[in-house]
């Protein structure tokens, strides 16, 4: 068989190793997973979260290796990453891959931490597991493109082979075998954004729905069951029903010298990661110019046709989640509050004076803002006062991307605030997670975080 | 909520009864059933089957009230469902329905008889839960049409939705919360035919993958959890993102007058449908001039681009399931032994007059046949023999199609026959199976099969 891109990808996922990984990547990582590990345990209480997990308990096994954060149980592994990615993709906390447009945390820390647990797999292994998962998927994403997320949410779809990839490392998968993976997590690719327009509960069914099909597309090919060799490129793969316009160089672009997973974004603001640039560009405005929501006429924000197609069809949210798509939403929050945290959206994102706010806010397409994404995503807003006076505001690179990344003070700050908004967890349980997380690149099994070991 | 194609569909799944049914399709239901289980048994040893159930023992549970066919065990009904469904599309031997290009019982049957017994609902809650299922599929098939099916396996995709249907009846979802499992099971739709290619092992994926996630669709709506209201033909539902053509208004054709379940053929050779039309035209053929392979200088088949694009690939087929999807040796079997059976073809496959009479083939794409499939599967062949004569044979209604069904008598020979193949079950237990199935439509529980009740 010759090379092709579907097979050097695998190869390279199935070959990782600690030593090939620099430093700071592996840093970055241990930064990733804290970040993800917040979010998972703020995703407890959350009704979909919830309805998962009571799924899971229905239909899976009552003991295991692997934790089920939110309820703190341990089960199989095919479960445990199951509930973990719906849980850890509620609270919009989530990270996201800005060119690729992909949410990789939540779709490959549940599979790489299940299995290692269930494996006794060592913090190193387990890195490199979740670095293969990152770096497969994040190209698989830009791959797929623009065309393929205006209707398919990429990290459902993109996720599944993300997620076979770091199973499939903690597995010893060989390169064959990878690629068999691939195949399998290829086919069982799923996730539309229909259901954004009726605030339904899809978003953490489909990163559930990605963990558990790569998990077990990983699982498969260690058996000895085979997939497509050419799922990503080939003449009726995933680009050929599910995108117009796949570039193939991308899914092996500079693989080993670029880390993509270094490229991910933390996010600052609780809300769908296409409000964040327009407003940290309101944030500007109003901090500068020391104004009220009072004080505001109209925002009217320039954007890429991403946030249109995301963020166009929630024009009155009716619930809290819906309200994070919301545009209108989340500037209100940033005008009243100078943040839009998970306690500013559940305390006031229908407040007489948020609602009313909506009105006054508007997107438009811009052509700058358009052609530098998904590579760049930059915030621009212009404000006009109600005494006539007009503002613009501009970000190159909002809170959380790599160059205006968040610290590791500022991270334990945000994963603490999310526990206890959930009540998932207590303080002193999230500071030692972060401990162990901080130096987890040991040889010492991952072990568990918050069902005893 | 106004009325839409999505929720008329869903509705008539809700509140379908038993009464609504007319005798004659309760009886072709049965039949179907009594098919599947067939197809269920035949599965039994198959590598991919076996491969899939090994992965439902190691993360599902050892006990429950659900069996799975091939090991004679007992599970929850996630892991029998996902189980049995692999196993009954292995033999190729499973139904399909022409209009729609879609396999129901592979994947329709396999969550309603887990879930019936799971509850102890009765022969006829079963059987309107199934004909729910048959119904709501053929209808999405023909909605998403050839182009949908250009590049995904629509038994894989629609099956999810199916799935769901049919669980949903036997849960007893309102229409609200069918809609919402119908959201939840389209927004997992997958399954792509790029596996064809190199002979892979998706094809049971896909409907283990499609009733597995249509079944977990309809509990997650049961308790609550919400779909997209539009999944079916929203703008960015299954047709915005996959396919190219389709037909609204095909979703509620004649609901609860038109039976599409009734429209549904049995499969005579156990070989990809495509391949029917053309054997059934040169077993006439060679019957009627009493021709015999080494007679024959090539054989033209004349067929719809779909055979084209799903047999084309397939030129040198490497196993017997590829074998099943190559023109030429399903014609090389009819032949020589004026049958394609599950045992012609695991003996003879490979043969070398076989493989020989592979080059003897063509496909040509046929303008009467190419506009009259999917409705209707004609089959032309033209036969051109050694020493110069030509011959014309055609079928308009292949064997096993509604026009041209098996009898009773004839489907219990079958299933009697793949039981034996597989060593699945006994004929004793076959017959036995025969008669409960012919005496379903009861108000008694449908109970279990091959593990003790």
């Amino acid at each position: 068989m010759n090379d092709h891109p579907s097979k050097t990808l695998a190869t390279f996922a199935a070959q990782l190793c600690f030593e090939d990984i620099p430093d700071a990547v592996v840093r970055r990582a241990e930064d990733l997973f804290l970040d993800w590990f917040g979010s998972a345990v703020a995703g407890k209480g959350a009704r979909p979260v919830e309805t998962i997990e009571r799924f899971a308990r229905a239909m899976g096994p009552g003991e295991g290796k692997a934790e089920v954060l939110v309820s703190r149980r341990r089960t199989t592994p095919l479960f445990a990453a199951m509930v973990n990615a719906a849980a850890s993709h509620f609270a919009e906390q989530d990270d996201v891959h800005n060119g690729s447009v992909f949410h990789p945390a939540a779709v490959v820390f549940p599979p790489a931490l299940a299995v290692a647990q269930e494996l006794g797999r060592s913090g190193k292994e387990f890195l490199v597991a979740v670095v293969a998962g990152y770096e497969v998927g994040i190209r698989i994403g830009e791959f797929l493109g623009r065309s393929h997320y205006k209707v398919f949410h990429t990290t459902g779809t993109v996720g599944t082979v993300a997620a076979a990839a770091a199973t499939g490392r903690l597995l010893g998968l060989t390169p064959e075998q990878m690629l068999d993976a691939f195949g399998s997590a290829g086919t069982q690719a799923a996730g539309l954004w229909e259901f954004l327009r009726d605030a339904a509960d899809s978003k953490q069914l489909h990163t559930a729905h990605a963990a558990a099909s790569g998990l077990m597309a990983a699982y498969l090919a260690q058996d000895g069951f085979t997939g497509a060799k050419h799922i990503l490129e080939g003449p009726q793969g995933m680009a050929a029903g599910m995108t117009r316009e796949a570039d193939p160089s991308r899914l092996t672009d500079r693989l080993g010298e670029r880390w993509a997973l270094a490229e991910t974004s933390f996010k600052f603001h609780a809300s769908c990661r296409h409000t964040h640039p327009a407003a940290d560009a309101l944030l500007q405005i109003v901090s500068q110019h020391n104004l009220t929501p009072q004080d505001i006429a109209s925002v009217r924000t320039l954007v890429h046709q991403g946030a249109i197609d995301v963020l166009g069809p929630v024009v009155d949210p009716r619930t809290v989640h819906q309200a994070k798509f919301s545009m209108g939403t989340v500037l209100g929050l940033v005008a009243q509050f100078h943040r839009a945290g998970m306690k500013e959206f559940a305390d006031h994102f229908n407040d007489p004076g948020i609602a009313g706010f909506r009105g006054k806010v508007s997107m438009e397409l811009d052509e700058e803002v358009d052609r530098a994404y998904p590579a760049r995503w930059i915030g621009k807003a212009i404000v006009r006062t109600v005494d006539g006076r007009e503002f613009h505001g501009r970000v190159d690179e909002p809170k959380g991307d790599p160059g205006n990344t968040l610290s590791r003070m500022e991270l334990e700050q945000k994963v603490m605030r999310l526990a206890d908004f959930s009540g998932g967890a207590t303080l002193q349980e999230m500071q030692l997670a972060s401990e162990r997380i901080w130096n987890l690149a040991s040889d010492r099994p991952v072990g568990h975080f918050l069902v005893g070991g």
